[in-house]
């Protein structure tokens, strides 16, 4: 079997089955000492186009998705390692470029490696601590489910780009929210928690599966990106298959036992989350890393 | 300017003089806690190609080179992280196997990620604790050199591999050695310390350079791989820069008060690293990043 075949997940299902990872699933390992560690790369032509991207939006993205992770873990982000793998005619300028994205968000980069390569990827590990993470395990019935902002911005802005056109969400794609204090915040009292990076129908199906539960999710209730209607217009695509679908909003979703920030769903007796509108049920894929 | 012109070395240095890494020469950074965390990628057409390499030795190397810095901190490793691209006509058992290469040292994966990608690339963070890490800046005249095994079997494997010959030594280069415990054991005394990556010459070079100091090095005391003269032969290189000015052996270089393991020099006052063979001064260059 190809790894285009199995999937991500159930290469990740593989791996935990013959015991040659733990855990993997996570947003982040946890470690002795409320040491909190993830990693998460960019790879030229898989999440990223340089014809789209800037060098300095590309960093600050590669900083951001990682401290996604941190702060669906509620950790405090503590260092960042970047590996970075360029061709050798890249220019340094835009090498420069890269790494002054990495710092806008304000954690110092303590290591890392370079090295050449056929594509650019740009591979970061955070470290944070935390004093409770919550994991994905622990969602029980009667739990809201909350998000911490809009979605969809970041689909709608990759289908304008492709497309050819500079709309406004064309930022949403580039520049993802850092919700570190609303981890922080969330993870207090949060019985489950994740960050949206494959699209709501898929993160909130292994919110799910790791917790035993059922999620219903009220898509009336999902705060939207603004001026996703105009942008799903555009590139003829339905405002639910962008904000629910496609992922990489990095807004966290939480399940907590009393309501915080935006409520859109409840948890139930069950299993698998059903996204509801108008009282049918939708159907959503999400995102598939072995295209 | 590009990255094949500045080389990694200048590029590094461009970026701390700009405030955008810190200390990102070291061979691992250090975070409270006695943690030290370290990052190192492997990737396809640089470091390795398929033809040579399978995919458990890939796994095993990843592994190993980045355990080697935390080995030349004197840490003991707590976790690793895993991100992996790779095509996604990759077979599964392939992926597999090289997780199982990963874990042969022993120590867990606790996180990472996994992404499609046009070369397969393998970057590893290596997680551990340390009491005291030596770094490179302490050494001081008077004190010994010394390395932790022999030199010159990757060189000579590699060279042995691109000519088609299976030779013994192209295990040295796939299976580089773990020096952990005798890393713990010299960061119990050592000034200054790194692992041998990019060649005797150049590493030796930056200690001096980052120690302030002069290091004289006598090849005639250099331990060298078995079969090397031979396998030397086989390719038309000399012993020497096999031995001096290729790298990947991964042994343990470090300065210390008192000789241990394989004194090949000292430190004396000065700037610079010499290699002296016969009393003459021999010239070699290291491993270039960006070629």
């Amino acid at each position: 079997m190809r790894l285009s075949e199995l999937g991500e997940l159930g290469l990740l299902a593989a791996l935990e089955r013959r015991g040659l990872v733990r855990h993997i699933e996570n947003d982040a390992a946890q470690l002795p000492g409320g040491l909190v560690v993830t990693q998460d790369a960019l790879v030229e032509g898989v999440h990223f186009r340089h014809e789209w991207t800037s060098w300095r939006d590309l960093g600050y993205k590669a900083a951001a998705v990682n401290l996604s992770d941190l702060a669906a873990s509620g950790a405090e982000p503590e260092a960042l390692l970047v590996t970075l793998a360029a061709r050798g005619e890249t220019r340094v300028e835009e090498v420069l470029e890269l790494y002054a994205g990495l710092c806008e968000p304000g954690v110092p980069i303590v290591g890392g490696d370079t090295s050449g390569g056929a594509v650019t990827s740009v591979t970061v590990t955070a470290l944070g601590r935390a004093t409770r993470v919550p994991g994905r395990a622990g969602a029980r019935p009667g739990d809201y489910l909350v998000v911490t902002g809009p979605l969809g911005g970041s689909a709608a802005g990759y289908h304008c780009l492709r497309v050819g056109s500079e709309h406004p969400l064309a930022e949403a794609h580039r520049r993802p929210p850092l919700r570190l204090a609303e981890g922080r915040r969330l993870a207090e009292r949060a019985h489950a928690m994740l960050d949206l990076s494959d699209g709501l129908a898929l993160d909130a199906g292994r919110l799910a599966a790791r917790s035993g539960c059922r999620l219903v999710i009220d898509l009336e209730l999902v705060p939207l990106a603004e001026g996703l209607n105009e942008a799903a217009a555009l590139v003829g695509r339905s405002i639910w298959e962008l904000a629910a679908g496609f992922g990489e909003d990095y807004e966290l979703l939480a399940a907590v036992p009393e309501p915080m920030f935006t409520v859109i769903g409840r948890c139930e007796r069950g299993s698998g989350a059903e996204l509801h509108l108008d009282g049918e049920r939708l159907d959503l894929a999400g995102w598939e890393h072995f295209p």
